[in-house]
């Protein structure tokens, strides 16, 4: 039997602003990345999620990023390496607290935004990245792209490593992402969108823009929850692939 | 024979702004009180001064501030207990990641700035201070000033206490700090200062603003580090202890 | 022909994070109390919201707050009577230089929120942000409670000084609001809260709780807008004025 | 007989942390950079430091930088130009009204940092910057290197602009900067920055690292302020302009 992880991101309100249906998402996802305060997430919002994802029997992540809030992480900053890992340590070991405080741990690490971005390519930050993960915790796992230079280092370096892949995001001939700038690069349609899961998770196969096949291996599917229709498309996801007889469950629950 | 800790504040650097000699002062305390970043403390700074302190011998403790790097942690802010909590454990985990980074741990806790000052009188927030430790690692003893409500709640809470004394602070007849603004709240004299360090851990006494004789129990005395003249006064203090036969330990290597 | 003010806070959004439908409060209000970026407000949505407004013909005010994004300026800050000039001074020139690019001016100061509360008995803040008024430009009115110290100090100073009533807030019988942890404090029944306001405009009277008549003066009245719900409440209120014969105008453009 | 400007980074402390010597440099400079908050200074600093310049006759000039006070705006941020525009406006506003205060205005605009050094090349940034300047002032000059991008548009768009020098550093056959990671890029030695500056300001002429003689014409010399050697090497400077029969006089009084 087919088993898969399912990953949204949380826990990105800040103070007075509020961002997502957390509560919802948790009763679909496996996983949940939780921010660490540097792009979003106060404490008392991180302590929170945590909770409800201890209750929820969800796993928690840290999700780290740039510290740049009024950019919330979306931004390249060309920080030092030296910066960057005390950073990624920083923020882990944050919320880490606030998940043992909540009952639960921080069981993975997935970049957010332009630092997930970054060290797809940028050899320099995703060794930064690594460096912390080794210094905080060799033993989580380290979320990225198929074919990251930061899961290559991870790997290299005798961390474990997470592939995912996107739900609702067209991919191009040659596996990467269609640029959101582009048209159709994300999808919008329900059936459209559970159909294309179902078969990446059952068959390892994903249709491109130009109409050919991918064969592309996720160990996690992404879905996003910051809209009303997030969520009901994560849904949707997660039904039809229980009813294609796959079974959900967190990847740090497999290991 | 007596034992004593020495501790100051350390880690007060913030990305390109330095403030004070760490290095220096690693060589004359026992215990290091590092920002956590709130108030002062970038990640890279925290986990320099936690491998220096590793290396030296020296306690870590967290020393934990309100969020506000433009007034230094030094202005009381209305923060309500569930946040303060939340902003105490973020912080006590993102210092016990970087002190772990570096081979050592966080040990203690001593507020920082307005937050210390608030909690010997502020029951909410010294509740709300005590929760905190009570869920991040229930282990670890909190600093503060004797009869502090602080401490009488951690102690109320099953948690360890420790006290301290102030090196170069004048006392009221009431066993009360005299104000900052007030004259002589502050002695310079290292000479001075010394003796009467060294009167306060021998014979537990020391002199009040009045002249009168008053029965101090410390743990721990702090000693300021952020000049270079408050480098030498704290050398001074140090040797005059162990001149006088008392040992020089950290209070969380004694438990 | 009666004449009076509507305001509310607008400009509140901060990054990723939205807060409040400014674009159909512009249509209600004639006065706008922008943020300045230290309580919320990144600077792209202050240009935007400065724009919209200038379309509209609505007056902008500049709604100053303590530094403190994480507690949106809800939290009191002990900042020193200089620090707090100085921020006033920096945040009123930072949005004048983004109204005057939407071809408008900051035309009133509103404090926010804590800083709002405090300086209505606080004197040394009320003091400090006086000063910052006389400093910046002391022809802009400073918009508070009547009786509060900070418009007392004002006038004592030679500024200009609008007083205001707040539509959906209980009063007591002092002339005091009702603190929000009260039971009743905040109104939510459009009729009745519009039959309130036009009574208090039209013949300057307002039941407070105990059924007794309160005599209120107030140049300007406060809506919300930071809620579906709350723009439906502030356009009964608009409409009933309207209906009752009541002009609103700017008190900027009554000067 | 020649003229020339000197200018130095001012204002560049925040809260507790004090950087450099603004007193000594605006005894030496006739143009002071002063920081916006954004990178560096808290609007207290930003208030003193406009107050002294202006008792010293020295001209204001708005340091911009990118919003990142942990990398004091040394790291490049990838903004969007919308964003960068309005972060521009604001911080130039912020600045002037503290100038105002202080009974002077900003004169010019001088981007710091990463910002500075990316408006070089990079035309969307630099069209931002020059857009940020119409917006808020036209008749502010943009300082920058000669050859940059961000002066080319800045002309085109009918704003003044001001072209600079530095003291200490070493120029390349090309007339770009060494690098500051090569070595020998930051020249020390008071009495031969002396020489090469005289030579440039009189003869428009300095020597490249590899002995050629380049052309270079600079309404402005750059000096830093932020160590007690460079207090002395601006010093020297200054002293070797004055005895090679230089007038110094700010470019905002020449126009």
């Amino acid at each position: 039997m087919r088993t898969i992880d399912l990953n949204a991101d949380l826990g990105e309100s800040f103070g007075r602003w509020r961002l997502g249906d957390d509560a919802a998402m948790l009763g679909v996802v496996t996983s949940a990345n939780v921010a660490c305060g540097f792009h979003a997430g106060d404490p008392t919002t991180l302590l929170e999620v945590c909770r409800a994802a201890a209750a929820a029997g969800v796993s928690v992540g840290a999700q780290v990023g740039y510290r740049d809030l009024a950019g919330f992480g979306r931004r390249f900053i060309d920080v030092s390496p030296d910066d960057l890992t005390a950073d990624v340590v920083y923020q882990v070991g944050a919320l880490d607290a606030l998940a043992r405080a909540a009952g639960t741990r921080v069981g993975y690490v997935k970049p957010h935004g332009a630092l997930y971005n970054a060290i797809v390519a940028h050899e320099v930050q995703a060794a930064a990245v690594v460096e912390a993960i080794r210094l905080v915790d060799d033993t989580l796992p380290l979320v990225g792209l198929p074919g990251s230079v930061s899961l290559h280092l991870a790997a290299a370096a005798g961390l474990a490593t997470v592939t995912e892949a996107f739900a609702d995001r067209a991919y191009s001939p040659d596996s990467t992402l269609v640029a959101r700038s582009e048209p159709g690069a994300v999808l919008h349609d329900a059936d459209a969108v559970t159909a294309r899961v179902v078969r990446l998770v059952v068959d390892g196969v994903v249709e491109a823009v130009d109409g050919s096949d991918l064969v592309v291996h996720a160990d996690s599917v992404c879905v996003h929850g910051d809209t009303p229709g997030a969520v009901a498309l994560a849904t949707a996801v997660r039904r039809g692939l229980e009813d294609a007889g796959v079974r959900l469950r967190s990847f740090t629950q497999s290991r």
